[in-house]
């Protein structure tokens, strides 16, 4: 099927209107209408090859809200006209351990990512959600429920899981003490999302300002990381940590925040992590760990948890050709809190 | 109670005898005759003043095995004639949710260390077990089997509970795929503990010369941390890696050795850790924790485990007399695996 999507062509190039080919489908492909897509710093990171080996034209995108416009003829969840959803992954190898547990993400022959990665039966480059239309095989796509407002649904995709995930798998739940550093696209995402579950949720910035948003969105209360007092006296009294911040840092003041056997989880930075002390973890069985966005089973759970729980992004909504002054305002963090690609802007 | 014991008196004096009192007994207290004492690193950093803050003269010594001398009256659990043991700690407050949940080890009030912290009730410093007699409450006197070579028993004290908490913690069992790093005197205990449990255990090293040794151990297999190939074949295939390693090191080479949800723990290294790379963390959700000895039950716990088990250190005796000594091979490590002074060389 012919479609067009935007494209970055190389590092430097701005992204701009590419007419390419999405594959016919095969029995077990779904193929479907994009209606929204959000924008991820990741998206960004790949067009601009910030981690190395981006192969150009890419079109990123994997935050996807759709129709189902054809199903192949093994294809049994869903049928044209539903309201379907991709996340991260379009595929992965389906036979290992891991994803037979639900825990694609951590395939262990590395899955398809949406954009960028070799297709497992043709070997041709994976093109993202910026674009009209997308083609994925049955058991990466997800369902969407319609009583809620699409166009913010999408970010639930990768800010979603990316926070989900690990407040899953450290049981978060009711009084659970859950802390959130960087208030950004994800960061946001694991405030309502731990407070959905029951948690008391405080976001840790450097400053006051961002008191009032983070109230906002539900959270109980913000710790001043540049309080000294206030720091020491926050001591010990969080179960989890989520760190969103997408940059190197220093954990150093935030481990000691840790109580007992507590956990901090990097969600955001890839790379070194600045010298971390031994001794608040020593001294008290603290653990740094990291999580990878989420297995498709918990990205179906995280989508129905908030159609049901009504948590939905704070997006704001762009036409398709403002994608690159988005990125710009992303790079500022100067938006609240994700972008989200209205595709009928696409012409 | 007059008693006597070998003491340094500067951070550059060597070890010599020293007259001191012990307290009169408490109610609660136990007074007992040393018979063995094992020789720990932190003996060593301590006496030397590595980690700052040591106040002198300090007698150290925290692997302590003894013969009841006499009990406070109220004392229900021991008499005279009892065979007993004391660690790393003498009190605590007992009554934080930590040191309720037996965790007096992470007590919120900060436990007190056998050696060189102030004493509850009288502020008075407390001093170790490199002496003849000693006095602690009851709640921290342990009990120990005297159907096993009691000469061989102190360093469970120390070097056991500090490797079997976190194998413990850890959930390590029949099957269980454990890595163990450094073998000194912890990491030698680490290997015996966790083949007693039924692991799958394996040495790594930097090089092939300690195979035999890890092998006589009870160790499964030796890995070479410098072989890139043989490293790159074990990837993700620990559940837990035991981190004995006592100076800054790179963790880089081992995280990536943990499977999926793996965990590293550091028992040895206090201070920073060199930069940690933050993606085989996110990329398999895998962490790294710290530990801190072990509760009081966890302690008595270990004690029984070994004498049940048959598992004793490996010990190479000496004489009060040949500590300093000792303490110039230990910075060499040239001990296998863990030097315990007969006290009745003490005179």
């Amino acid at each position: 099927m012919k479609t067009i999507g935007y494209a970055a062509e190389s590092a430097t190039a701005p992204l701009a209107p590419f007419h390419f080919e999405r594959r016919d489908l095969r029995p077990n492909d779904v193929s479907m209408e994009i209606l929204y897509c959000g924008v991820c710093h990741s998206d960004l990171h790949t067009a601009r090859n910030d981690w190395g080996g981006t192969r150009y034209p890419i079109v990123p995108g994997h935050e996807i809200v759709g129709k189902v416009l054809e199903v192949g003829s093994d294809v049994k969840k869903f049928a044209p006209g539903d309201t379907v959803a991709v996340g991260c992954m379009v595929d992965s190898c389906c036979e290992c351990d891991q994803c037979k547990k639900g825990n694609e993400n951590y395939c262990r022959n590395g899955f398809t990512a949406t954009y960028g990665s070799p297709d497992r039966i043709s070997g041709e480059r994976t093109q993202g959600g910026y674009s009209r239309h997308l083609v994925v095989r049955e058991e990466f796509v997800l369902k969407v429920r319609d009583d809620q407002d699409l166009s913010r649904v999408a970010p639930i995709l990768c800010a979603g899981i990316t926070t989900y995930s690990p407040l899953k798998a450290w049981n978060v739940g009711e009084g659970s003490r859950v802390g959130v550093i960087g208030l950004g696209g994800l960061g946001h995402m694991a405030v309502k999302l731990a407070v959905a579950m029951g948690a008391h949720v405080t976001v840790l910035s450097r400053t006051d300002s961002k008191k009032d948003d983070a109230l906002q969105l539900g959270a109980h209360a913000l710790l001043n990381s540049s309080d000294k007092r206030a720091m020491k006296t926050a001591a010990s009294s969080f179960d989890l940590i989520i760190d969103t911040v997408p940059v190197e840092h220093d954990v150093n003041p935030y481990v000691p925040l840790l109580d007992i056997d507590g956990t901090l989880v990097l969600v955001g930075q890839v790379g070194p992590l600045s010298a971390p002390s031994t001794v608040p973890m020593i001294f008290g069985r603290r653990r740094i760990a990291g999580s990878l966005i989420g297995g498709i089973p918990e990205t179906q759970e995280v989508l129905d948890f908030c159609a049901e729980k009504g948590v939905l992004p704070d997006c704001e909504m762009i036409r398709m050709d403002q994608i690159n002054e988005a990125y710009e305002r992303m790079e500022k963090s100067d938006v609240r809190y994700r972008f989200v690609i209205d595709m009928a802007s696409l012409q």
